[in-house]
């Protein structure tokens, strides 16, 4: 009956992190202007669906392969789950594991916006599910080296959300800042998304699906139901995200900013993600609060380096990622990380010593240059392949009518390429 | 294994009424205008992520601290659940009670809206959920002196509708109407939302979020899974809500009004809350008809009554509310009320006599009363403090522009603040 | 332990199932015009409302009433399901049942949209719930002629997916094309609907849905957690369908259309509907593909015959959902179908002969064939009671006026019915 109660519960788990996509169109798309709209909503469809079929051919196997060693997964390509697995049904994992790949690829994604070219993306959803994100997902929560050493990330503050804000860093760095993204004297100009309603609605149902994302992450039901807990520190953390980044930029700027208190309520649960498991319910309020302190600090960073992150992933999955891993190696308590979980050991506050916020250093930084790097050298061949980013001409006509030829809202677009109202 | 199917069964629930902030969210911001759309929407995010916090610090201590007594509950602050309960885990528990408590306060939000100020938001969000909220919880689900006398409010007709009702009334009595709400005359302006898909999406969210909300308020999976029982007499309730109140509407007022019908959804779902586990399916039906056509007629007695309600949260959640939470004393039966559920007992048409009809309205008066006048002063105390109302000027350019300094929909706004219809 | 195990997954996939209405809200919006949003949004809920107290009243005694023949159920009129069932609760299978009849429904009016009347919407609603559906649901789910030869339709391709689509398709021949869908000269003009944004969060939730659709379609957990298999073949056909319907307009038409990408990835989910149960992963993954391909033409088909396809009910859920049980009888492979399922025997690639092919065509042909007939006659019936479509003024005008008496975005239309771009 554990048997199927854990089925049970991570199949759930998975459908709510697939119900994440929901937020990443809402948000990406509320966070862009108009005449991109229907692309930016558009592509999240089929590149989760092209990714669905390499994971399944490719990606699992480099992932989690019965035959790899400490550095790769090999084997179970083209993958059939139909036989039971031991603690949760193979089928089951197969899906759930899937929808955490492919947030990752979503969260990528926001390196591209608004100038990047078609056939990009059909590419790199290629290399990015089938090499880049499986060796990570393989390294701490397969048989890789980095859980050998004992790496505490939870639900993935590297795994899933690093990896995908590294290779938007690639993206973003290789396809340069949008046009009247900076003026000549390096000043940054405010581009603002066309519909904060949708921005809005893109945070709460990814709020909603991260309990999955956490809570399922315990990858079943034990006897005294951890996954409540889980759900709880998610919950604190991201509470405290959302209010302290909104006092923050209201006393900081003066102005009580929605843009920025949603990035700190999602980096309130990027931060947590690594560390839901692991810490007590004031560290969770402390790691939301830091990390919703955090992300306005970061987004401001990024601008001072013209480095151009229309869609905030640098600051919010990257800065709060690198963070919120960080934090298990300061919080993480005796009870939960080795009683409870029995990963790694207590954090420097817990009286654990150096030793784990050690491991955790080594797996941001192992974790995110690799994905970086091999990010960088993809998009360069794929440039030299296909081309990275649209021309001047069509960034400015957009890419709905670019990329698709038509308008994602043809009856909010004049003939002229522009919205109607005179801030368009 | 009961304790894990029930912490599984309400952990779902817990998600599902989360999601239903999504709903608010929808309704609420497809339910004004353009220019306030922004704040809307995002205050619901940064007031449930305070709520979780403030919550976490008292509320819950409140509503069901051990050391309390008949009037409320003492201890269990900064409440730490990760021992298991009994029956169900305490952070299950946590998490699916303050699911609850952050609805009544997005309920409350109708009265505030287009005009509060954004530190308004804040302090009443603490007052309501630090003490408002979790003495009523107490009272009527806690060990309170409503519970002693046997109300029956199964999901929170009167827990959490009422009391959101009640407070919104208070604050749109203090907020006074809107601009252009009422004419010199006395007669009353419809200012229309937005867009009913968005209020569309929103009633169909909390339609589905409500499968949680009434489902799982069994509080777990008993041996019939009685929770699809309360699922079933929830859907026909809504059912009749939904197509009551379009034929009311189209019959009195010859235009079959969508916002109307998309009220009296709601009201269908508000008015079985509380008697969804102790009525038969007919009785489901007839209160959910009678929501449906009472939410019409509340609506026009307090435009009457020069009452604005934006939302129209004190027809939908305090007309159908009260109109719940009485159905019990007359709808309730021997066999699902004392023998299934174990509270109270037979209401008036299954031979129960007057005295639970008493009870019913011994709870909607008391708790109807006290979440008022506890609402009244504290908005009177923030009023002080720091206003409630933005300025004439700020109201008129839109609280996207006064409150938090840019626009939601910038590209659907000329520089003068108006939409670019001519209907704006 | 098993019966509340059961009763627990079945009605998440309940709630998932009712949360496909949201998908088809936003699909539908999204793919039709401004001035018609409100109606079209909003006549979801009011006719799930009604299909509710129907489905109650007649429709699940048709379908599943104890007193039937081969032909048609009886019984079980005015349901109440309060006494336990024997795998499921009663209750939880009428939710999950009517939750079936009711996507259904909503493929229907596919075939009314942007110009049928709002009495023929009610009236349609109760035959189609009461009679047409149940009748199908009988044949092959419940204790009827198809389910005694063996059809495989694990979750619907033809029961909810053909049957809503022949209803639809005799709603549009009687109602006629669109003002302004084809020339004088026969060529077809392109209507756009006003928002992707809305038509991709729509597929997305449909998505997130099907999991409940097709996965609890096992109507429980069994030993080896089935449901999980199923999720994971609905996944691969989705993602076939998706990129090959994407990469198949791009080569064919010059244009990477999201619209038909999104179709296709629609199409790839209906045909998987009836054998995700029954087939191997890499067959998942042919019959997403060429459901993918399939849309694609067909939605050229139907605009060659001049037949009037708003939604594109008759592609998505017609052509696919025929393809989807065909595919049964060409691999369903023995393992699954007998063993596993016990449904039926292999198809013709596994072994088993034309004879599950042959009664897959036999099921698509009679239940086809019975919904045109029936819902023609129906609305032949309508249409001389209170008409079918509204006046040629109205349709210019719009639905939201001449249905609803006002627009469902007062602040984007212009008082002379225009949207306030130059192309609307």
């Amino acid at each position: 009956m554990e048997f199927q109660l854990n089925a049970l519960w991570v199949m759930i788990g998975a459908i709510l992190v697939i119900f994440m996509q929901g937020g990443f169109i809402m948000l990406e798309t509320g966070s862009t202007r108009m005449k991109n709209a229907g692309h930016v909503a558009g592509k999240t469809i089929f590149t989760i669906g092209l990714a669905a079929i390499i994971y399944w051919m490719i990606g699992w196997g480099i992932a989690y392969g019965p035959n790899g060693n400490l550095f790769i997964g090999l084997g179970d390509f083209f993958y059939n789950p139909y036989n039971s697995g031991d603690d949760l049904p193979n089928s089951v994992s197969f899906v759930f594991q899937f929808a955490f790949a492919a947030i990752s690829l979503s969260i990528a994604w926001g390196g591209f916006a608004e100038r990047g070219k078609l056939p990009a993306y059909l590419l790199f959803t290629i290399v990015f599910i089938a090499l880049i994100y499986p060796m990570v997902a393989h390294w701490i929560w397969g048989d890789g080296f980095l859980a050998e050493d004992g790496a505490q990330d939870f639900a993935g503050s590297t795994v899933v959300h690093l990896t995908g804000a590294m290779a938007a860093l690639a993206a973003t760095i290789l396809l340069k800042p949008r046009i009247g993204k900076f003026n000549k004297d390096g000043s940054a100009n405010n581009i603002q998304g066309h519909n904060q309603v949708f921005t809005t609605l893109g945070v709460l149902i990814l709020w909603v699906g991260w309990f999955g994302f956490n809570g399922a992450s315990t990858l079943g039901v034990d006897d005294t139901a951890f996954f409540g807990y889980v759900a709880f520190t998610t919950l604190l953390a991201t509470g405290a995200g959302a209010i302290v980044s909104l006092l923050t930029v209201w006393a900081l700027s003066g102005k009580a900013d929605i843009g920025t208190m949603l990035n700190g309520t999602l980096a309130g649960l990027v931060a947590i993600t690594a560390s839901c498991a692991f810490v007590d319910p004031w560290a969770a309020v402390v790691i939301g609060a830091i990390a919703g302190a955090l992300v306005y600090a970061s987004m401001r960073f990024f601008e001072k380096m013209k480095i151009d992150d229309p869609i905030y992933a640098l600051s919010v999955h990257g800065a709060a990622g690198i963070w919120g891993t960080l934090a298990n190696g300061l919080f993480a308590t005796e009870e939960l990380a080795v009683n409870q979980v029995g990963v790694g050991q207590a954090g420097l506050f817990y009286g654990g010593g150096w030793k784990q916020l050690w491991v955790q250093f080594e797996s941001v930084v192992v974790c995110g240059i690799f994905a970086f790097v091999v990010s960088f050298v993809a998009l360069l061949i794929i440039k030299a392949l296909v081309g990275l980013r649209v021309t001047e001409e069509q960034e400015i006509m957009g890419l709905d009518l670019s990329e698709h030829g038509s308008y994602g809202y043809p009856e909010h677009m004049t003939n002229s390429g522009k919205t109607t109202g005179v801030n368009g």
